[in-house]
Order: structure tokens, then sequence, then C-alpha cells
């Protein structure tokens, strides 16, 4: 689809190469494409703060159906860019079409959810809470109290490079802001800037359909970190939704914390996301769940923010060990999302291998340059505490097996891991059962705990929980994925008579 | 009653004069007490907060009855220290008898309403929801998913000089926190150490009465800062309460957010508490309203946080204005709780004296010194929006009058407001059902807005919200009264299976 590079200022589109340009990169054949995407000026975004700022007064006063309306026609105009945006995104992102069909749906699905808690009265009256006057009450009247929840004002959007479309910018975090009444300002992702602008060409038809103000989106393009902190630092910004890379997300912070009011930034990271895999388990079933477990990791070629990086496996499970390696020499490679994703996977690789605590087991072929080939690495329990290295998320197709002799080793581990995404367990009721203590502690270190599944896919259902302890999310308090994401942009408001 | 000095170092009393040692103030006589306090140690309060995330392990696995049991022992052993507590604050505080007896009932009853809501499940209840399992869904079985929510950790917790009782040592960040699972370390307030120290004799009673482990409490003695610092600094404290002033946030708030991981601080700060007086109602109810207002601004002798420190009323109403000036000009004066409070709110008076925009229109009579008396000025809305000093609070009290001349006028006023931890609107039904716009504006201005009544007294319930847009608090998404309070130290686990 032909695209112009412009940035999305209010319902005008605004831009041109004065104030520098990008391009956007093509994983398959690493090199970079013909569009140039022009950086927004530092006046097109306090513009767009300004009628955003504007716009909520206007917003905020919708009724929830009006609402739903609107995110169900931005849902509409979303599928109805058709197999373009599909094409746009292939090319961006190397991701297979199947894979951004289904994410496309998702997506769709994720406004759509929104859209029918806002007509049900369900995220409101999930928690308003009133309590009625005495007033003949000793020695003062009770007065009748009401708890409502009103936006908390403009939103800004950091979108992902790995979801680039449940994650960006239609994704959860527009969508839960424009569900709770707050505008959004998107600073688009400089990975799929195409598919950004195709996302918002939707977006503006949306809004020309509904009854809401211009300002209540904008996009922003630009490879300028500047404007990422312009928007972050501007005082009519409330809160910041982010998903990306901790790195990021503190040097954003860095600026959030110089503002004379701070505001949250919602900032969804990524884990190693454990999978701890019970004796009895791994001796009865180890055959199926090793290579259940390649396949949640080779999942968007281990990019995804739920990849079971970190195997707990009892010392010895050699049945479950074969399976994998045979699982891992099998798998197909891919590319990665950007060159800077690749480099760093391969670097990540080099240091696992010179690491003297820790053996490659498997790894697959690599079937063309610039593709990421899967790996499987083992280490002892003790190395793995003492190296706090082996702890790091790897962003791609790699696991590392940790070896443990017994449950207090085990649990020993898991005392000593960072905050996770996300951790399984596997193992029979009865053993699961018997290790209270073990789950207590993990529980504590994640923000969902899974019995028996893989941890890949995250269900978009009110009862979702994705986030978790620091460093796996900035925000433990808060989930960016199901209904209770519309919680983040809201606040409680008591109404006294 | 006897007291020690001494800090309360997880069921240890610790301290003595090595450390250095400060002295309670006396307001009635503007002198300093005899007893001593020492000091804590840096590695005192380590241990502080070491054997409190050792608690932790523990005390978050009680039942919610076995907690409830717990909290309604505290508000017992707090009932048992008697009269010599309430001397105590007296001497500490010059707080009046009558008034210091309500609050200690009020800050039992805050224990008590954590209690039953654990009892009846209700904290939990409120929140959780799950989703039943779909085996047969296509493309991918649905899973069954239930959102938990675990405690945050150990939390720090800094009280308020002007609620000794209520939102001090046990008051109620001490009881949301220990509702919902955490540890608690309170560093005492300076000003009322003996009552601090009282209720931790009380609170260590409790603990011995219950099955809770001695590290769930501690309680920090301290005039020097670098112990504040060190509390909010340290990698175990997971989120802090506090109550006081802007200044001393945005201090503890640097140290913050100099950690790796940042942690929420729940700062409850001040206001103005604006006073919308609607033009109907000034004429025909200014007689009752303006002698309703001094006296809920005297309440504490100005010192309550929801003082209502400002009146917006039409031009021309000398009626409400001669009703008021005869009341304020009849206030009795008063002790403030500490010599820095008195000399800041003497400054604040000279500075409102010297002010060529503002005019005085009454004070009361001083009748002892050290005294701060009722004081009452009036200013023109266009000089009050364009002077930022008048928006500031004084804590004491004193009023500023801002005569409007219509409602635009009046509209721009309340725009211009920064975030109040309450407003009122003052007016007829009819009245307030024709002025949306400036209920809107007001609404998200405030986090209680009051139609009719007076901001002083903050109801305790489960529809209560107490904290507001910044500056009045520094997280607007947050209570500090009421059920909902627990929810600042809770966070959402997923659970899938």
């Amino acid at each position: 689809m032909t695209l112009t590079g412009q940035s999305f200022i209010a319902g005008q589109w605004r831009g041109n190469a004065d104030n520098g340009q990008f391009y956007a990169f093509c994983p398959q054949t690493n090199e970079r494409q013909h569009q140039p995407f022009f950086n927004a000026t530092q006046a097109q975004l306090s513009e767009a703060i300004a009628q955003a700022q504007t716009a909520f007064k206007t917003y905020r006063r919708l009724s929830y159906s009006q609402r739903a309306v609107f995110l169900r026609n931005v849902g509409e105009e979303l599928l109805a860019l058709g197999d373009g945006l599909i094409e746009t995104t292939m090319l961006e992102t190397g991701l297979p079409r199947a894979r951004l069909e289904g994410e496309r749906m998702r997506t769709v699905n994720q406004l759509n959810a929104f859209a029918e808690a806002l007509e049900q009265d369900l995220a409101p009256l999930a928690l308003a809470r009133q309590d009625a006057a005495e007033p003949g009450r000793a020695p003062m009247p009770k007065p009748a109290t009401q708890l409502r929840y009103l936006p908390v004002g403009v939103v800004a959007v950091f979108g992902a490079s790995n979801f680039p479309y449940a994650f960006s910018t239609l994704g959860g975090d527009t969508a839960s802001a424009l569900a709770a009444g707050c505008p959004v300002i998107v600073k688009s992702h400089t990975a799929h800037p195409g598919t950004s602008e195709l996302m918002t060409r939707a977006m503006a038809r949306a809004i020309q359909r509904s009854d809401v103000p211009d300002g209540v989106f904008s996009m922003i393009q630009g490879a300028d970190y500047a404007l990422s902190h312009q928007l972050v630092g501007a005082a009519d910004i409330k809160a910041v939704g982010f998903t990306g890379s901790l790195t990021v997300a503190k040097a954003l912070l860095e600026t959030i914390h110089q503002r004379e009011e701070v505001i949250p930034l919602y900032g969804e990271l990524g884990s190693v996301n454990p999978q701890v895999v019970l004796p009895g388990f791994a001796k009865e079933q180890g055959n199926t769940l090793a290579p259940a477990l390649v396949q949640s990791l080779l999942m968007g070629n281990g990019q995804f923010c739920t990849s079971p990086g970190l195997w707990l496996l009892p010392a010895g499970e050699d049945e479950f060990e074969a399976a994998a390696i045979k699982a891992i020499e099998a798998a197909p490679s891919d590319t990665l999302l950007t060159p800077r994703i690749l480099s760093s996977f391969e670097r990540a690789m080099d240091a696992l291998s010179d690491n003297t605590n820790v053996t490659r087991l498997a790894r697959g072929a690599q079937s063309q340059p610039f593709h990421a080939n899967a790996h499987l690495y083992a280490c002892e329990a003790e190395d793995f505490i003492n190296d706090a290295s082996l702890h790091e998320e790897v962003f791609g197709p790699s696991a590392l097996i940790v070896r443990y002799r017994d449950m207090a080793q085990l649990l020993r581990v898991v005392s000593q891991l960072e905050g996770q995404l996300t951790a399984s367990v596997h193992g029979s009721k009865a053993e699961i059962a018997a290790q209270e203590t073990l789950i207590d502690e993990l529980s504590y270190k994640v923000g969902r705990l899974i019995f028996g599944q893989m941890p890949t896919g995250v269900e978009v259902c009110g009862s979702m929980n994705h986030g978790g302890p620091y460093p796996s999310s900035t925000d433990v308090r808060s989930t960016s994925v199901g209904l209770q994401a519309m919680t983040r942009f809201l606040r409680p408001l008591c109404v006294q008579c």
C-alpha cells in the first residue's frame, strides 16, 4: 500500500524531509526499505499534546456506549485495511503471514472486548462501591458516598517491535486508554513505521465515522529519541503505556523523574519465564514435555516476552534432554525483527558458548544468512545461582536448562530469581500439592503462575494478568493485557452528598 | 506514662544516647520536653528491614481470619493504654482531649474495619475475577484463569503530625498494609515520639498475643533525615505510605528515584479544598453557610488536610461576608502542632497582609502567646488567577474568599486550580444541575467532590477516597482512607491451569 511517511497530528497528516528521515528495515533481505519516514518536529508533537488535552474535555464526557461504538469502528477499519496491511508488516518484521493474521484478529478482539465491557457497564461496576447515608448516626451523621472512576488524562503509548499489531499503534495500551476515556498519543515504533501509518489510517477513518474529537489520537513518526523524552516530559501527559526493553524504560523514567508531577510508566518489559519441571513429571512425561517446550520457545522465533528461556530440570534426566536436543536440532531457523536484535542474539550466543559454567547441548541449522537458529544450553544449579549473567533474558530462540540436585536446591534457585512475567510448573497434582513452599515462593516472583501449560499465548480476558515484579515490568500493580488494563488509566473520585 | 525513648526493632526495644537524641516539644509552653528519644542507628534500621522481609514469608501465608484477629488485638491493646496515651499526646501536640479521644476511637474503628473486611473475604472478593476453561475452543483451547491479589512486601510508613493516631504509628497506612499481608516499618514522627512509643507498646503486646512473627512491625525513632532515606532506599521496601508535606515527599521521591526498582510513594499531602458557593445559595443561605465554613476551618485549628482554605463566592455577597467576619472575630485562638508550623503560619499571614491584591477582612483575638488566631482574607477572581502564591495551602486557621463576577469567571478560576483532596459545591439541586461543565471541570481537580457539606470529617468506609490529583497527593490512583487503601499494598497474580 502507498505510504506517505508522515505523522498524524490530531486529524492532519503532517511532516516532510526538513526534520530528517528514517527508513524501515527488511529482515529477509537485511536491507533498508525505500520509503522515507519523516521525523516529526517538536512543534508538531506539542500541537498533538495540546489538541489531545482539548479533546480530553469532550471525550471524557462521552457515554460508555459512545466510546464502545468508537472502539468497534476502529476494529472494523483495521480489518478493512485488508491484505495490504499484512504484506506491509511482513516486509517490515519478517513475521509470517499466518502469525500476523492471527495477531490482527487478536487486536480486533481486544478492541471489541473493551467495547463490550463498556456496553455492559462492566468496567466501572466492577470497581464502584457506595455507602448509604445515615442521617441519624451519633455523634455525626454519616454522609452518602459513592466511588466512581475518572480517566486520568492524555496517555502516551510506546509500542513493541515483536507484536506490531497487538502491542503497538492500535494495540492493548491504546485500546485500554481509549476505553478508559483517555486520548492517546502513539510514538510509532521505528521497526514498523509503515504498519503504524496504515493502522493510523484506519484510526483516522474511525474517528471520522464516530462522534469523537480529532485530538483523541495522534501518531508520531521519528527516529530521534528527543521526541520520546519530550512526550513523556509534557505536563499534560498523565500516564505512559510502554512495551519494550528495560534499557529504554529506564531512559524514559529518568525524564519522568524530572517532572514536577511524576506520572506512572507502565512498562511491560520481559523475562526468562522459568519452567519448573518436578522430578516425577520429568521422569513420566519428559518425552512429551521437552518438544512442547521447544515448540513454545520457537513461537515468533523466541521473540515473545513470555518465551520459556529457563528450564529448571532435575539432574540426570537424560531422556528429557535427548528429546529436547532432537527438537532443537530439527528446529528451522528464521529472521529476527531488527538487525540490532539479531546482533544482540549473536553476542548472547557467543557469551554463553564462552561461559565455562555452561554446556551447549544443541543448536539448529542456520538455513539462510541473517537467520537466528535455535540454541539449547545447560548448567548446574549452583553455577546458575552464582552467575548473574545467566539470569538475563536472551531475546531470541535460546533456552537454558538448569539442572537441580534436590528440592532444597530448586527452592534456592527459585528464591534467587528476579521478577518474571510468568512461570510454569510441570508436575502431577499430587507432586504440586506437596510443594507448598516452592509454589508460594514462585508466586511472589511472577505475574502469572501457570500449571501444566506453556507460557506463550496470553489469553485476553478479565482475569488475565500480564505484568510482574521488577524487572519484568516497571509497575507490578498493573496488567497490560485483559480488561483490568483499563484500570491503569482510571483514578477514583468519591462523590459525597 | 514512663517512656524509654527507644526504637522497637522486630520485637526488641533498642537504642541509647550514643547515636544522638532528640526531644518532643510542648506547644502549650513552647518548650521542649525532658524525655530524650534516641536516634536509631543505620544497623538497627537494617536489622528491622531484614527481619521484616523474613517475617513477610510467614505473615503473607496467614489466613485472612488470622490477620483479622491480629488487627483486632492491636485495637484492643491500643484502647488498653488508657488515659496515659491521651495525656502524653495532649502534651506533645497541644490537641484537646475530646478531639484525641475521638481520633483514638476512629483509629480503633479503622483497624476493626479492615479486620471485618478480611473476615468477610470482602477485600479480595471485590477484586478477584475468574474465567472458565474452554478445552474445545478453536484454534486454541482457552485455559482456566483466576485473578488473585498478593501483598507487595515490606511497607514503610511515615505518619503525620496533625493526626497522631489516625494517620500515624498505628493509623490507616499501617492498618491497611498489615491487612494486605505486608510487614510495616514505621518512621516515628518527631512531633509525637512518646505517642509513637506507647502505640508501639500496644502493638508489641498484640504481636505477643497473636500468632504473628516479631518482624511484622518495627518502629524507628530518629531526628536524622538519613534514616528516612535509608528506609525508602532499601531494596526490600516495596511501597511507602506517607502523610505530610510536599517538600518532604519530594525529598523522599528523590531517593526513591535512585533505586534500581522504583517503588510507589503514596503521599497524602494537602490542599486548599475549594468551597464553591453558587450565586442563588449565597443569597439564600449565606447567613448559615458562612459560620459553618468558619467552624469547619477551625477544626484542629486549621490543621486538617481537608480544611476549607479557599472560598469561591459571588462578588457583592455582603451578608455572607459579614457573617463570616463575625464568626472569625469570635473564634478562639489555639496552639499549632510544632514551632515550625507556627512560624510558617505567621510568615504566611505576613505575606497575605503584604499582598496588595488581598484585603484582610477579619482576624480573631490571640488569647495567649504561641497561639495562632483565625484569619479571613479576600481578593478578586482575576487577581487570584494571576497570583500563584494565593493558590498555595496555608496550614493553620486562615481562609481566602475569592470574589467572582459571573459563572464564566468562576469556571476560569476552577480550571486554574491545582489538584485538591476535596472540593465542596454549595448550591440548590437545580442550581447545581445547571452547571454541568463547572461540575465536570471541578471533578477532574479533586479526589472527593462534596455537595452541600463541609470537607472536614473523612468518613472511613468502602467508597471513601482520600487522595487527589498532584500536588494534593503523589499518586492519584489511590486512597489513604477507607477499605480501598488496602489495594495500595496488593498486586495481581493470574493463576492459570
